[in-house]
């Protein structure tokens, strides 16, 4: 925390009791009350289990415990929680009837009553246990001298069954200790999905024991055994979190085909099929009328469909753009003999095919939207993900599957690697707006899923793009529909963001790791002010169409420092926009404090650029906006005249593209005010 | 970096040419000239790689050229690196004549050439070649706006073959992620030898199949499995380390006879063998007599020996203190009956028994130095570990080990867990001083190891205790023992610690979270400022021999944020002896900033500390130091007279234990002052 003037230091120092209101939860609670007693913590807190558990309960609690001891430095004296019925009189009972199912059908519900003297969970299963353990973890206030849990009584289920995030293994792939955290970090937030993305044009993830081939040539060295696979799962399982594979067909099959292009579709013999260095959408597509297509598939359905207990398995099917196939004579003659239409209906037959090859693995198939086809399989899952960047409206997948009886998971809307506002996410909701329906159709529609396409991400940078707009998009799909307000989101996010850290997510630390090697090592304070009021290039800008990086390039840079809802430009905003309404001297005193901070972050930044080339692409915008903040300094401060042609000028280059590959958030502020 | 006064703030500015002493290579190499010309770095820099290399070299180039674009942002066209004779034009060619075998009998040798066109490694090996690679990761600057390699000729090889790291898994398991990047600090600093202490009384950490209750009953749950394991060792391989594996016996047993209590000297039956969690040395010992316990070794040995390649295995043999086989009759008699006087020589019979055991296996036996008994075969290697904490002369068992015939290998002086300055480690040398040897008695010192014994550190915090440190300590064992000037040392390791963040270590990103926790989200300035100046209590003193903290107790306190050569101090020691020396007004200068810092930081933690309750414990420290800054600012500035009474009262106080378990490391200079 900066220090800021007296007139925007409060220290909030208080005995008095917590109000409902200064609870920082998220998920937000179904139902919670709160009293004003409280539950003091000392070195001999204990925990007792009870019940038919699975084991992964004595986990979660040890772990419980060590995070609380972590956090307070309270010596607990209890190790580690092994079995039930240990210490029947410990201040904190866990009773769970029975073991839950991991997956999107069970009661994951649990009531938490806090007294002064005993704090007590009740849960049919033990994921509503552990689900009641964090938001214990969450409720951890201190006094300044002792830490406590206010008295509440909470009763708690979630709104919707599947609460996913995706991770992109293909474009940059991610070890094991990634997905391990970032699995902490839904378990957190109460998020049961993980949805693994492990094939794409630009690698192949997984060891397949009988075709060797396709880690030895596409997968650059990069991929996971089948071992650590088993090991994810189960370590998911334990955290109550299902996963569901994806392997991406028959499009986004560049890899596949660097293995295998005997069943590509291409019938260009000049160009070899070869794992993508690049993004965007590719040609390569598998061949729907070469039987070996098929065998192959089940062979590796084969393999792959035991390393996981989910009964689902996504089989991708987006952006087939059907060039191949158009330019393939035997596959037009196919789809004429076989009176299929367009290429959609082409790839259904495809898709039907591997219905039952999953089937006979206890598999149900999931997809992109584009699988929703007339011939489509009603037991099929559709992935609802398109909207106005694919010039359709938000999310009108899930209105046409749920009408046409498919169940249905949205991401559009929760698309976080377009590094747009926590807002947009936040306001997104799976259930749609302004349609009548029936409880049968409103029950189809199972849930979300936050995507994490790894085009733009290393693993120095992956949990920054997650987290925490992933934690506001796990309260839209938990909490109750009436949780909306933005404030509340804002300022309870805060603080989760923080509470992120203490399970491993490396969100916030990697900033500075970033800054560092930016400014070789001079001095982070400035660049570390810049990034508080830029933003990366949203969508698809800061990759130029999929120009910019190979998927070996650094991202390293200032971009990879910077987020989406950037914090100063957020205050700076609101401030602006207060003083624009009321010209009160608060504000105005706020306005004129960060401009003079980026007029000495741009004098620091040019004397740190002598030595550290990195900082070179921010020089100019920084310039630029020291350049119109002096400006506005002095007619804010001194009523001098504004030079609105100078202005202009530099707003003007502002707004165009700069190789930083940011934009300044404040951009508009700056605007309202030189006018 | 702190914005300091104008008098200590200077840019370094220059486009002059790089000379010697502005290099930050560390380990300093064997021979090096450096000249006047550059190369200059820009996209199309490529790799080439010529000879009978083994594959992981190519790994070793990609990744260097990844590193190489994150610190430049030049976004290289080279990809991956995967086969010789690539790119025959490329600038930067490598030339191995053959592959390396990984251990500590092979050629590491390697020249280097930097010209304006063009970089050539030369080397034997690859294991060379790896080597002249980190070298040239160390050499790359720039001048504001370019990034150069300053044309130097190097030509460099060890000076000692065994240049180790040990990590102890035992008191605090360390999962694999942290073992890899911390093999790739190892790989940066030229270090080749990876010391796993896998079992002791607080856990056995390997999965036996054929023993399943090892992991079962001793492990809590934490563990490697042996596909685990094999990958490590095949990361190891990869970075040219050789992974020795260490099964601590007889003594350290606690673990093991937790699930094989049969296999124990204890005669007692009215208390069960269990894992231990605390520190200390621990009375379970083998039964040296029982059959049984061979039987379990021997299997134990068939299981693990083939997952490691290297030919030495360590069988511990520390602090075993007797006191089990003392009071068991049984082996007092077998002890009689077969001439074994002490229980060393008893110890000898049983180590004596696990050799052909290991040697079946091709291993040779190592152990710490209490193996070196007189009847002990001389094919054993005797690790150096006691000094004036076991109230013996400094690793006088190297001299002992080498006079009879003994390979040795010293870590005495290099126990990186007690806190001690980087200077006592840099200065300590494997060879003796003021000891005669032969060429053959030489040769005998292997070289030495850093040992991370982890009663005390967490993921969260081992690489920072770790790093730099063990950097100073790598050059000890690869450079001539003429490079020892500690201000260069000091110099060069601030650059290199910097340097060892990208590849992934947490040592210095990770206080800043510890510190978060500590202060409640509300600031870490202060608190930062205060560790810059406070160690951690150092030897045993923290843990209050063996008392104070269980292996599950939090290490996320102030004392875990803190580390040995605080920053500050090192800064404020040396201005006071300047100034007490010369009486100069810069000292002076530099001496009242400091204090008034530590004025105002203690004002800041007091009103942090009150929504803070882990800020309590440092508050009565800051105090102190705040009441003696106070007056020693009036002296200097105004010449009021010292309140010598208030200032002595205060010292008494810092002198005394605190419950942050932290010393004050300016401590002597404000006595000093005070005089």
């Amino acid at each position: 925390m900066r220090y800021l003037p007296a007139f925007l230091l409060f220290v909030f120092v208080s005995n008095a009791q917590i109000k409902k209101d200064q609870l920082n939860l998220m998920p937000w609670p179904q139902k919670i009350e709160i009293s004003n007693a409280v539950f003091l913590l000392n070195k001999d807190f204990k925990v007792n289990i009870t019940g038919n558990p699975n084991p992964r309960v004595f986990k979660a609690a040890t772990q419980f415990l060590r995070r609380l001891d972590q956090r307070t430095g309270l010596f607990f004296n209890q190790g580690f929680i092994t079995k039930t019925n240990e210490f029947p009189e410990a201040n904190l009972q866990i009773n769970c009837l029975r073991e839950g199912k991991v997956g999107i059908t069970e009661d994951e519900s649990y009531q938490l009553a806090v007294n002064t003297n005993k704090i007590t969970i009740n849960a049919t299963t033990d994921l509503g246990a552990m689900h009641a353990i964090e938001t214990l973890c969450q409720l951890l206030h201190n006094n300044g001298t002792q830490f406590y849990f206010p008295s509440v009584e909470i009763n708690d289920n979630s709104r919707f069954a599947w609460r996913g995030l995706m991770i992109d293994e293909a474009r940059h792939f991610q070890p094991v200790d990634v997905i391990k955290r970032n699995l902490d970090g839904m378990a957190a937030m109460k998020m049961n999905v993980f949805h693994w993305h492990l094939v794409d044009d630009q690698g192949w993830r997984i060891e397949i024991k009988k075709h060797p081939k396709l880690t030895e040539l596409a997968s650059n060295g990069s991929f996971y055994t089948q071992e650590e696979i088993k090991d994810v799962v189960q370590y998911a399982n334990e955290k109550g979190i299902m996963v569901v594979p994806e392997i991406d067909v028959p499009g986004h099959a560049s890899a596949i085909l660097t293995a295998y292009p005997e069943i590509g579709s291409k019938t260009d013999n000049q160009t070899a099929y070869s794992v993508s260095v690049k993004s965007g959408i590719h040609n390569p597509t598998l061949d729907p009328v070469n039987p070996k297509t098929y065998q192959l598939l089940s062979e590796i359905f084969d393999e792959v469909c035991p390393l996981f207990p989910s009964p689902y398995f996504h089989i991708g099917g987006d952006e087939n753009n059907g060039k191949e196939w158009d330019s393939n004579p035997k596959i037009q003659e196919f789809k004429k003999k076989n009176h299929l239409k367009t290429n959609h209906d082409l790839q259904t037959y495809f898709n039907m095919k591997l219905v039952p090859m999953l089937k006979k693995h206890g598999k149900q198939v999931m997809g992109w939207e584009e699988i929703m086809t007339q011939d489509m399989s009603k037991e099929a899952i559709i992935h609802a993900w398109r909207g106005v960047n694919e010039g359709m409206k938000p999310g009108e997948a899930v209105v046409k599957a749920v009408k046409n009886g498919y169940q249905t998971v949205l991401s559009n809307g929760y698309y976080i690697d377009l590094m747009l506002s926590v807002d947009s996410h936040y306001l997104n909701d799976p259930m749609p707006k302004n349609v009548d329906f029936t409880a049968a159709e409103k029950a189809r529609v199972l849930g979300g899923e936050a995507t994490m396409w790894s085009e733009l991400v290393t693993p120095l940078t992956i949990d920054s793009r997650i987290w925490p707009r992933t934690a506001a998009i796990a309260e839209r799909l938990w909490s109750n529909d009436t949780v909306t307000n933005l404030e509340s989101m804002h300022k309870r996010l805060k603080k989760i963001s923080f509470r992120l850290e203490e399970i491993g997510l490396t969100h916030i630390r990697n900033k500075e790791v970033i800054l560092r090697n930016i400014a070789n090592y001079q001095g982070t304070k400035a660049l570390n002010d810049f990034t508080k009021i830029c933003e990366p290039y949203k969508v698809y800008k800061r990759n130029g169409g999929g120009k910019k990086y190979f998927m070996f390039s650094p991202l390293t840079l200032f971009a990879d420092a910077c987020n989406a809802d950037a914090p100063d430009a957020y205050e700076f905003n609101k401030a602006v926009n207060r003083y624009l309404i009321d010209k009160d001297e608060l504000s105005q005193s706020e306005i004129i404090y960060y401009l003079k901070q980026w007029i000495n972050m741009n004098d620091e930044l040019i004397v740190f650029s002598k030595n550290a080339p990195l900082i070179q692409p921010v020089l100019p915008m920084a310039q630029q906006l020291s350049t119109i903040a002096v400006e506005l300094v002095a007619n804010l401060e001194n009523k001098k005249a504004l030079n609105k042609t100078l202005i202009q000028e530099n707003l003007k280059l502002l707004n165009e593209r700069n190789s930083a590959d940011v934009e300044l958030a404040i951009y508009e502020s700056l605007k309202k005010l030189a006018e």
